[in-house]
């Protein structure tokens, strides 16, 4: 794969109000960043930046904007953009069974690398610096994500019924396996084992699926308790609540990583605390699909690693983190009937600070210090529905969008700047991808 | 008040898919419109555009964008722009009492006019060209909306305790009698009654605003079972219900025009369609301070004039219909369980043409036909995060934003063309805002 083409010595952002969520909330006005190697070397005020080391500097300014750490997207399939409105406001078994599964089907390896691309493309531009995605023709996802210069924790989605992508599941876990192993070297890329959900694998796959993580220490992504239709199913299938029966295949540990977690229970969520586990929070999704709401404040009150997921486009319909985040502490308050619920600082952690706990970079990741990896967007905040500002945590959950973010760096590139997208010919993406929706669901788009 | 400065004999939009929000729900593929007079004068295909009439025609290009009606707020309190985000995530109690009340306190017609100009460029920005406006100082509201070329319905907000802009309420009355006369001939805007809330204003004022609004015909406007804690409190104050208090007043008729109604029961739904009463829902707001979820579905299905609100942006935080109806259509689905519950064409047309019936223009306003009135705005659909679009009202409700609006017109006036706002200077009203803020609050703005 590619290495960091536009990767220059050193890189400068100067000149904005730089938002550490660091552990004391620290805000530093007129601040600025160096870069050096995918790593930030400086953090602090403009006005004591240090020189330049040589030349090749580049500088993005700010102009009194947020300086701050890229968003961690925790659960998409980022392919499904193909999909994106494709079919909308219809019962569950109509929407997967007519819509989603027949058009997977005819999913091929190029349809999922501009699908992704066209995923990462909206990523960048809503400020999304690093996300988990499971989807078929993974390694498509993974050369989407590394042409785009975005951080990622892929898999091959495992089911037991045959795949377009492997085919059998043999070769969907040899994938797998293969997979782990070719991205362990890269700086930004990894792989883990990724089994759809209780209700589409058998217990041999999930035991082998258990036994591929433990060996190679990767993760494993499960859909888990995504609605009560989900647990009623798993009960009646496997006969015990979901999380009993990962439980019961020794899979609830560190490496567990659950999207969705709707339907838990008080002492579900304490288990999946004392384990470690990861949660991927998806308000949005679960909300569009009716899959009801997950406890996000005992989640966070029983110190769950929880982050922030999209979920595909097929349910949301975007990959905008600053919408999901106002979704996600609105839906809290409501659902709750507590004005207190997910407060505005709390949900920024959770695409942040708190996220890179999920995403298994703690510390490294989602926070602006000397030594963090050195992913980080700027927002232009001098725009009408951001005036006035009197805190930045509140505008972005509450008022700010993606459109927002005017430039992205990740692992120090420049993958966009002034809103102009540096890695990819955004043009070629978009035409490409509509084609391709196309041609997967034989259906004219405008 | 103003003329329509920048208006022009003719102005055409061209070269785009109109989505005339018409009954058939017809959608016009490479479709234009013809404006004159501030009204619609043809509407269809872009190649049997009538020829012009003279030499000042303007033309505004959609290229290949959506062409659809202006959205329709049927609740805002546009000046409140000046306390976004300065109190979130508090006790209702708290919130009112320590920050919005006392900054209210202080307010001034020149913070009303800024704040409500800062407020109108957003919603200007973000394909708002409509709005129903509640607040103090309600003449500077009025003379933001006419200087921003917006169409609104006002009101100067009327309680028992002494207000900051009328004094006593002998006085508020006779501003309302005195403002309702005033905008009578007005082409944009008009005035209504606006008693604030049961548990703010006594009998007496409730039965003096009742009169003058069947004495004027001009609507009566009220906060009204905005959650649970309020049906609560009218019942102790007022012995009943907040529904069966109005009705005891006699003012639940079809000039009735509540906003929130999230504590609302299947009689008093069924009574306010037969009354023909409008309703503006506000979800956003409704979720972020935790009031509860209006019975929207079954409001729709009793046939009420529902219209779509944003709210202040102290409890949303921004004027986005856009936002608001992807929150408003997923709220429906997980309050009710039911992913079919507010589908994307029902939600859209809570802000265009079933809006436009709440808001007391029906026919007139929210479809684009001949004869219509010309509030019309144009998104530009050839972004990443708009790709593909199988359908245009899906993208509307759940992946368009306001930032996708690139033109906005209102009664055939150009307010933005290609994004860029021409009748206000934007970086003056930004900055008058911060100011007016800051005065307000005694608080820095960043």
């Amino acid at each position: 794969m590619q290495a960091g083409a536009g990767q220059v010595e050193e890189l400068c952002i100067t000149g904005g109000t730089v938002l550490t969520m660091d552990e004391a909330g620290s805000l530093i006005p007129d601040g600025a960043l160096l870069i050096r190697q995918g790593r930030i070397a400086y953090c602090g005020p403009t006005a004591a930046l240090p020189p330049a080391a040589d030349s090749t500097r580049r500088v993005l300014r700010a102009r009194g904007g947020l300086i701050m750490p890229g968003l961690i997207n925790a659960h998409t399939h980022a392919a499904m953009t193909l999909m994106r409105g494709l079919a909308d406001d219809l019962p569950l078994d109509t929407w997967l069974n007519e819509h989603i599964f027949p058009a997977e089907k005819n999913l091929t390896p190029q349809a999922v690398y501009w699908g992704a691309m066209l995923g990462c493309l909206e990523m960048i531009r809503s400020g999304i610096t690093a996300f988990c995605d499971m989807y078929l023709f993974a390694r498509q996802v993974a050369r989407a994500a590394d042409d785009a210069g975005l951080r990622a924790v892929l898999g091959e989605v495992l089911y037991d019924f045959d795949s377009p992508s492997y085919g059998q599941i043999d070769n969907g876990l040899a994938l797998t396996r293969d997979f782990i192993a070719e991205l362990a070297p890269h700086p930004r890329l990894s792989a883990a084992v990724m089994p759809h959900a209780l209700y589409t694998c058998s217990r041999g796959l999930m035991e082998r699926a258990g036994a591929l993580s433990a060996e190679t220490g990767a993760c494993l992504d499960i859909h888990l308790a995504e609605n009560r239709e989900e647990t009623a199913q798993v009960q009646k299938m496997w006969g015990a609540r979901p999380l009993a029966v990962l439980e019961d295949l020794g899979l609830v540990n560190e490496r567990l990583w659950i999207d969705h977690g709707v339907d838990l229970n008080q002492a579900e969520i304490e288990r999946l605390a004392q384990a470690g586990a990861r949660v991927a929070h998806c308000p949005e999704s679960n909300m569009k699909l009716a899959s009801g709401v997950a406890p996000l404040p005992a989640m966070l009150a029983a110190g769950v690693k929880v982050g922030l997921g999209t979920d595909g486009c097929a349910s949301n319909n975007d990959q905008d983190l600053f919408g999901e985040m106002d979704s996600c502490a609105k839906l809290a308050k409501a659902a709750n009937l507590d004005p207190t619920a997910a407060p505005a600082e709390a949900v920024v952690g959770l695409c942040t600070s708190r996220g890179a706990v999920a995403f298994g970079l703690p510390g490294e990741l989602g926070v602006l210090r000397p030594g963090a990896l050195a992913d980080v967007i700027v927002l232009d905040t001098d725009r009408p529905h951001l005036t006035p500002m009197y805190n930045p945590l509140s505008h972005l959950v509450y008022a700010a969008r993606g459109s927002d973010v005017v430039h992205t760096v990740c692992h120090g590139r420049v993958l966009m700047a002034e809103g102009v997208v540096e890695v990819m010919d955004q043009e070629e993406v978009v035409a490409k991808a509509r084609q391709q929706a196309m041609a997967l669901t034989g259906r004219e788009v405008l």
